[in-house]
């Protein structure tokens, strides 16, 4: 468990750097569309890796009343939604206001990033009608209950195979384009990104 | 149930499709290194996805007496294990003889790959001495039992994350390549593969 939170903030550490060092930074009124792209890994990473994989163990792993944790729980994931609706909408600036623009959902990453979005946002719904406003009747929560943890860490291996493929994606545009080599330090970094993520 | 069986077939079908109908097919012995590769995605589908896939749901789902199941799944797992080598084999010959020639293991995907092949073999191992010959003690089996269980399911996670991954790769190479557009019949199909997969 101790692993799984320190990968957890390594992840977040290798994005920053990667964004940050190598991809030169985070902007978000710019002529270099670039940076606008960059809060994407940045965001995803904290929201649908970081903020998911936490949110989803406080039940087992923190001390404090159950109530307490519900409502940590339900919050943590709906600030992961709020600041993945604020990734995913850096990715499509960069795309459209880049010159010539980018064409849209072309990807097997963005069709499977778009298809964790929409599981996401209704889990949440679904959750939280059920378990917490108006909240359902004790049969239809316990009979939500196994559905509800099985979705949730389906989403949540969906979430991380999405996010290896944008590294992927992004590492091939940059190899094969020429801006950097295929062996060195920043292809070394992202790789090791890719596969602290499957941790 | 029976969506699993049919999402295996169909990422079958969909590969299959892939490497004849658009990629120009398989041969071994050829000068156009790319027919060589194509026996990659075929043999990694079949393998890892597919058998893999059957194997791991034949002591739920399928009649006959325990020590028939054990055998069938141990000897569909072996039989994955060769495929995949000689599916890594394929690309590495592709690699190898293309000219100039590609370099090895620079990508997410092929770290992951060779992080599941290296799993899956440990795994086939330890399953095959602790439950089938020479067999450890019932206590023995018993506490090995729910890791084989944790780490036979983590595996095959990775492994269809390593499937999307290469898919997301090969689609990549061909479009920024100019090869094929980005939305047409070959990326629809191979990305609706990616899809079929997260299944
Ligand atoms: C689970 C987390 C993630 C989700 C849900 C997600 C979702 C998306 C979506 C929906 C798009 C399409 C934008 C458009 O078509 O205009 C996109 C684009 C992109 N993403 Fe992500 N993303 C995630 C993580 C990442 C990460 C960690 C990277 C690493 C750099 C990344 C790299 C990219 C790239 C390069 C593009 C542009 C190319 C394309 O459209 O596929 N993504 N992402
Ligand atoms: C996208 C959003 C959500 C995801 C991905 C998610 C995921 C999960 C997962 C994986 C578990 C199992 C945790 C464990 O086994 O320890 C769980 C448990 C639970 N979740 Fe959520 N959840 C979400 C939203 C919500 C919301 C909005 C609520 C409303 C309160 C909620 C209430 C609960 C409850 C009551 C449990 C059971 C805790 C227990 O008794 O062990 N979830 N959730
Ligand atoms: C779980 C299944 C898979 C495993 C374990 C796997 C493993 C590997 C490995 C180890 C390499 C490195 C070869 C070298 O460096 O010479 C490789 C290369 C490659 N594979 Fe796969 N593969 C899998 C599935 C796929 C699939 C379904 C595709 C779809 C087309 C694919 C596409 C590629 C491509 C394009 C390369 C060459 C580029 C690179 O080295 O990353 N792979 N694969
Ligand atoms: C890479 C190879 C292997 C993988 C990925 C794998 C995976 C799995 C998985 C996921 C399960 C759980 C199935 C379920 O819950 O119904 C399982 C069960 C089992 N496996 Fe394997 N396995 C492998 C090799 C082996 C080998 C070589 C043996 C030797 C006989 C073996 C013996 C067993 C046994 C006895 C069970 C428990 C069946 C039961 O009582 O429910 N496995 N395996
Ligand atoms: O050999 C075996 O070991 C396990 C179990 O007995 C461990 O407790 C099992 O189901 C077998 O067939």
């Amino acid at each position: 468990m101790a692993t799984k939170h320190a990968l957890a903030l390594l992840s977040l550490v290798l994005v920053t750097v990667w964004s940050w060092k190598f991809r030169g930074g985070l902007a978000w009124n710019t002529d270099k569309k670039g940076l606008i792209f960059n809060w994407h890994p940045i965001l995803m990473v904290f929201s649908f890796v970081f903020l998911y994989g936490e949110a989803i163990v406080v039940y087992r792993f923190y001390g404090g009343s159950k109530a307490v944790k519900k409502t940590v729980h339900l919050s943590m994931l709906g600030l992961a939604s709020i600041l993945a609706v604020i990734g995913v909408w850096a990715a499509f600036r960069f795309h459209n206001e880049s010159t010539p623009p980018i064409p849209n959902l072309y990807s097997l990453h963005s069709w499977l990033g778009l298809a964790t979005l929409g599981g996401f946002f209704t889990q949440w719904l679904v959750g939280f009608v059920t378990f917490f406003y108006p909240g359902g009747a004790p049969q239809q929560r316990s009979y939500v209950l196994p559905w509800h943890v099985f979705f949730g860490l389906f989403l949540y291996a969906l979430s991380i195979a999405t996010a290896q493929l944008g590294i992927l994606e992004k590492l091939t545009f940059l190899q094969t384009g020429k801006t950097i080599p295929r062996f060195g330090g920043e292809a070394t970094l992202a790789n090791l990104l890719g596969v602290v993520l499957a941790g």
